[in-house]
């Protein structure tokens, strides 16, 4: 961070949000609130906390040093202004006076309400977060953490699709106890396996027939016979707070050839794409070679069909985090971890969708993904 | 929103950022979604997300018109800017020429690198979220799906009590099936029956012994018996989106007579505040009448210890959301729901909270909260 503050002649950089949301709030201090506080990154780090959340910050952040906002006189403040966002600033500009700020560095999500107010008093400069950045690399413990939450998603895989692959196909439906099945018990059953495992998960997709088509429908009612089915798993640990994500494409029932094809096609995309993958390449030229060889099979991306979104992302404490395996894809180091997800979605047919997991290597890749690959159950 | 947009004479407001985090994108547009997307909030309101996101937000969102990324080319942005915050703001500049802008409204919240950007082309004035006033009040819909939750909420509650209740105290902890009781077992019982009920939840409290003198503790290891457990469950259900918070403090064993006094001090505090909420009356009118319920009975505030936070808080698409019920708080009116949830808490004796939560009425209020308050089981 002291690198980072010199090279932009700062005295300190401040984060203002809850740690649920902002995951750089989560890395620097290790302290998880729902409500707002504010953490300043200079030599050491302090933390802004309502004097409510003092106790539990000091015990469970990993910041130097827990102040109080009564010790500022927030509620005399809120008193007189009477308007939470002004004495909330009042508030700050106080706190980093104390901190002898002249130069502040603040990220881009900064809240425009605070940098308003900060900018009469300091020179504020908005930058991309160095924490998005930081975390990016992960340590040994990190990816430990992330191949745990990918045990438990595997587990939780393997109850979604032997529960399909349980399934009599009767006309165009699947049925289970004489029951249709349903996307929704599909989840719950995944929701119910993730729990025991100590995850939560917020929108697992689970999408059959020509709902699949659209690569973010979660899904919905009875699942198709004969028609492929994507199952996007993407739980974080309530402990550790990584995330994991994978996906797999199956089928009961009888496969047309054209959906075979579509499959092949996938696996040998990521295949290729999970080859291109090791430090030094970059996200961008991952995803290049995962659409020449979508190309190649004869699947060129057309508006809206084929092989529409990019090859994949950064998994860490947010599900989507740096780099980027897309058309503005960075530079891929040792220890980042990526997804790479190739898929080809049509209108008339579905979507079929491949996913898995790996941290770069200096070269190639590991695979944190365990689950095999097979279209027809 | 009209008429908010004429009295600050706004051609339009721009709301940035996902809808998972930020309740009043959700609230305005019924589009959830983990990635950042655009709404702008005129006449009528206009989504700008991502190509992939298009299908989804045009079957899902209640949002007039759904514009894509790929229409700003976005993609070819990327690559000449090679920043993705720089692009983006291109992109928002010419959607919002599309729309006529120029004088443009943004919430406290909106990103500073963005509107660093904005300023440049267009007059931003940065104002309170006219959602978040909105959102307080409820509609019979809204307060119906809070009541379903709290159902949810109570479900839950039950099933953590009997267990707490079927424990044998054995010298200073609680026995179940031989083994110590441990918050964490709680939780996870509580965990599960949320989930059955189509419900999710963060961090319930369950907080014994000395642990519950913090009252943002979450609580972990053993139970104690003989010594309050304050149980704090608020959930939200996964698909309506709203949240209910209730707290109950039980005691399995004996009850000294200082805890039992404490109690009995928290439950006339809390009918008290009960009997003042009602539509005129100020947030902080409410607090200030449980401050002096407390004061009078011997148990005034002095720094950390005793009535240490603030009364009750609006509940919603989040779990705190306005009305306050504190120092700060505002008139009360018609259809707002709020938390009546008052607390003790001593670094000797641990802590005590009721909480309840209720619609403001015309005269009084209504409780949704239908549980019992019994302190030893």
């Amino acid at each position: 961070m002291q690198i980072f503050l010199d090279r932009h002649n700062l005295d300190g950089f401040l984060f203002v949000g809850d740690s649920i949301c902002d995951a750089d709030m989560y890395y620097l201090t290790h302290f998880l609130a729902g409500d707002r506080f504010a953490a300043l990154a200079q030599e050491k780090t302090t933390l802004l906390v309502s004097s409510m959340e003092t106790g539990r910050a000091e015990k469970e952040s990993i910041a130097d040093k827990c102040l109080s906002t009564s010790q500022y006189k927030i509620r005399e403040k809120l008193k007189s202004s009477e308007n939470w966002e002004e004495a909330y600033g009042q508030m700050l500009a106080e706190f980093l006076q104390d901190h002898s700020i002249k130069h502040l560095g603040v990220p881009f999500r900064f809240p425009a309400g605070l940098y308003q107010h900060l900018i009469q008093d300091f020179a504020v400069t908005v930058l991309e977060s160095p924490a998005s950045r930081f975390r990016a690399i992960k340590t040994i413990k990190e990816i430990n953490a992330i191949a745990d939450t990918q045990r438990a998603c595997e587990r939780a895989m393997r109850q979604a699709i032997h529960l399909i692959g349980s399934c009599e196909p009767r006309g165009e439906l699947l049925y289970h106890d004489d029951m249709p099945l349903t996307s929704e018990k599909v989840r719950s059953a995944i929701d119910i396996s993730l729990l025991e495992d100590g995850c939560e998960t917020m929108d697992t997709i689970i999408a059959g027939g020509l709902q699949a088509a659209d690569p973010h429908a979660r899904g919905t009612g009875p699942l198709a016979a004969n028609a492929p089915i994507v199952i996007d798993i993407f739980p974080r640990s309530k402990s550790s707070r990584y995330f994991a994500d994978m996906t797999r494409t199956v089928l009961k029932g009888e496969a047309a050839l054209e959906v075979e094809e579509i499959y092949e096609a996938v696996c040998l995309a990521q295949a290729e794409g999970l080859r291109a993958v090791r430090a030094g390449a970059s996200g961008k030229e991952v995803h290049s070679r995962v659409s020449e060889v979508f190309r190649d099979q004869g699947y060129p991306e057309t508006e809206g069909q084929g092989f529409t979104h990019s090859t994949g992302h950064g998994v860490g404490l947010d599900v989507h985090e740096k780099p980027s395996l897309g058309e503005a894809g960075e530079i891929l180091e040792v220890n980042h971890v990526v997804t790479v997800e190739p898929g080809l979605y049509y209108p008339d047919i579905g979507g079929v969708r491949m996913e898995d997991m790996v941290v770069v290597k200096k070269r190639g890749c590991e695979n944190l993904t365990h689950f095999e690959k097979k279209l027809v159950l």
